[in-house]
């Protein structure tokens, strides 16, 4: 019998019918949402239904040494979640409880298979919101949102997952079960292991369980300024004039050029005619009627041609054409999205980079970004033209890549703000962290995983 | 020659007058602002002014395994920033220069003696502020606020200190220097190292640098509400029920009977004539006067004798009778300052065991509360009549902090929600994180410090 037969075996004498080798599934499970494809063919996929499922599948793997790659609803943008080969996939997708909601205490139990926006309309009945938004809410898990430390649109004023984990329960490689963290607010005993545990793409145990915060829902009315300008340059000067005014709109998003033809393109709009950017700006809170006034002035005295509405309609509309970006570069092709994070006052030097770049090597970058954090999204579309047969990323786009990676770093940012290393990152990691934090992180890796079983492709 | 000779011998010839063997200096660097001594002599102090003199220490430290203790301004309450018997007393409380104020990334470059208020001046005039703050922000270190993750009265809505860090420069045991963090808001590469080293408390390395974020100084009128309740229960419910109506304030303190009692005899006023406990609220912000509104009716519903006040000087009054709880307890003999905290909704039965407990063991524990995050201080009073002719603390006062720390955990909470384990408290961490927790962290521990020379008597 085989190593893999005798897993198997295993497996399904312990599992049942949560595991599966169906070749359809397990040709599903090799990719996420980031157009990356692991090559091979995962083992198998177990879909645990309880943390004693998840305990099992890892003590089956550490008394055989198979790797285990956890996913949740594979909506990674990095690779970290796609199944590997010869792999275990573990989904925690069907774990998806919300298991309490203190109300007073303003915080959730979940299973970490609950979609993001799940738990935000469960709760909005009380007020309260779940403040983690990574453009797939809709369908992104809160397990998923953990292991990855996920962004969003609205970071800058409510932060990112971090700081809306209290306490996580975590399964360990050899299948012991941990707690970290807290139900109160603060606390400081020992390590943080729940921010350590917080974007380490299920490398060093599979999240099972999560204390959230929750937070209130602002107050008052939301207010939504649209704005053209002539350049993304110009744009960028705005939004960095909006923050040096000490005002922290909810969201503010940059859209250039590129985008914005892609747009048109897909809608059948004439934004790219209307100026050369768009910058979206949107306040809420109790004084987010004087600060999107304040925002305004500053948005027109800096060259932008501005509405502003606090119609909760046109606010959605003009909401949707930043939405519209990614469908409209998928519908030319399969899209890259990178995701490279600089102070924001590097914010229009980074958009002048992207562009050498995307000069330099021929190929068009739109891009996007989170002006109120400095976080960018250069998009490649990998198009009908510039695909190769095999499907893989063709090497002038990891060269592009590859580039803009140093330019952020060389301007003092980072090359994943939000979406993690996962593996299609990790021949950067280094470049970026330096060899000394790299060991030491390997070394971190191999306290909680010793035979470098979890997500062994991710990171490292 | 001892060792200790050629270690005095190495730093002499290495720190010059930067070392310090002054009886009188050792002694003094045995305690914090706890009221712990540690027991014996560290071996000498050393006040570093650059990473290079932090990095010269710890390489003949590792090389002889001398003990090393970091410390900042000493303020710390756990004893974690005692200089211990035999160690080297590392101090950075003289690197204390602002390097650099980045206003367009709202974000400091700061050596790790820069004293947390002297911040905050210094970027006031841009309209920024350092958030964290600690009680001890006038006379502590940032360096020390990182090492311990302080926390303070505004944590509820503005955050840790953790939430204030962006990265670190630190010095590994073995004198290399690392880089943690980013310049940038977002950033995903890698472990949270940045995050592992914030609440660390000295023993995994010494922090020489931090990149902090700052935040805009909230606008608006600053609102504040002083209110009398018959009981700390009915202040608690009350508080509870602010936190129920999903409002935020900036502040939101609670003042039991016990302290009221310790005020009045220090400062000669009637306070605690006026009700059994008083409970103090600020809002900040655009919408401080609505949402102050709004409290005032919550608190009055539930049965608080309540003023308003918008005038800063009346505020500053009230703000006033808060701060001057520690100095009326420290006219009665050394404090020892607790800090269990619970989640919110447990405050009250918090309140509850504390005074149970008090009674059990005769004590008097008054007790004040940052009520927006469920972080209590209760206080041991070490009166002439209680105290050990040792100067030790007494062991009926451990006995009543233990089972304090008991209740705490059983209502879902931990031992310390801000002053963090340091020595105090390191023989109730196991209980509260678990054993297999406990050993990962030490193993953590030993991935930085594998000779254990870090600041060894504290936490573990």
């Amino acid at each position: 019998m085989t190593t893999s037969t005798a897993v198997l075996h295993r497996l399904r004498a312990e599992l049942g019918s949560r595991l599966s080798t169906d070749p359809a599934e397990l040709q599903g499970a090799r990719a996420d949402r980031s157009g990356y494809t692991a090559p091979g063919m995962p083992l198998a996929i177990v879909r645990a239904e309880s943390i004693a499922d998840v305990q099992a599948v890892m003590r089956i793997a550490t008394e055989w040494r198979v790797p285990v790659v956890p996913q949740g609803a594979a909506t990674g943008l990095a690779g970290g979640g796609a199944g590997s080969d010869g792999a275990i996939v573990l989904s925690t997708a069907s774990m998806n409880r919300i298991l309490e909601v203190a109300l007073a205490d303003e915080l959730a139990e979940v299973e970490p298979g609950v979609i993001n926006q799940a738990l935000s309309d469960a709760v909005a009945q009380y007020g309260l919101v779940f403040s983690p938004d990574p453009a797939s809410k809709a369908i992104s898990t809160i397990g998923g949102n953990i292991a990855t430390n996920a962004g969003g649109l609205l970071c800058a004023k409510y932060g990112v997952t971090r700081e809306a984990v209290l306490g996580l329960t975590v399964v360990l490689p050899d299948g012991r079960m941990l707690e970290t963290g807290h139900r109160s607010i603060k606390g400081v005993t020992g390590y943080d292991l729940t921010a350590l545990f917080t974007g380490s793409e299920g490398t060093l145990g599979v999240i099972v369980g999560a204390t959230v915060r929750l937070r209130p829902i602002a107050a008052g009315t939301v207010v939504t300024i649209g704005a053209f300008f002539d350049t993304i340059v110009a744009a960028a000067a705005a939004s960095a004039a909006v923050t040096a005014a000490r005002l922290r709109p909810a969201v503010m998003e940059l859209i250039d050029h590129e985008a914005l033809k892609a747009i048109d393109a897909f809608n059948g709009t004439t934004l790219s005619a209307s100026g050369g950017a768009y910058l979206l700006v949107q306040t809420d809170g109790g004084a987010s009627v004087d600060e999107a006034d304040r925002i305004l002035a500053i948005v027109t005295g800096a060259g932008g041609t501005a509405e502003l509405t606090i119609d909760p309609e046109v606010g959605e509309r003009l909401l949707a054409v930043r939405r519209s970006v990614h469908p409209s570069l998928a519908a030319r092709g399969e899209v890259l999205i990178e995701d490279v994070c600089v102070p924001r006052s590097q914010l229009a030097a980074m958009f002048g980079e992207i562009e050498r770049i995307g000069a330099k090597w021929g190929l068009s970058i739109p891009t996007v970004a989170h002006a109120g954090d400095g976080n960018l999204h250069p998009n490649f579309v990998i198009t009908p033209e510039l695909a190769l047969a095999s499907g893989e990323v063709p090497d002038v786009v990891w060269q592009a890549a590859g580039e803009l990676f140093r330019a952020a770093l060389d301007l003092g940012g980072t090359l994943t703000g939000e979406h993690g290393i996962g593996v299609l990152k990790k021949r950067w990691l280094r470049d970026e962290v330096g060899t000394d934090s790299f060991d030491l992180q390997r070394q971190i890796k191999a306290v909680f995983d010793p035979l470098g079983i979890m997500n062994p492709g991710t990171m490292f």
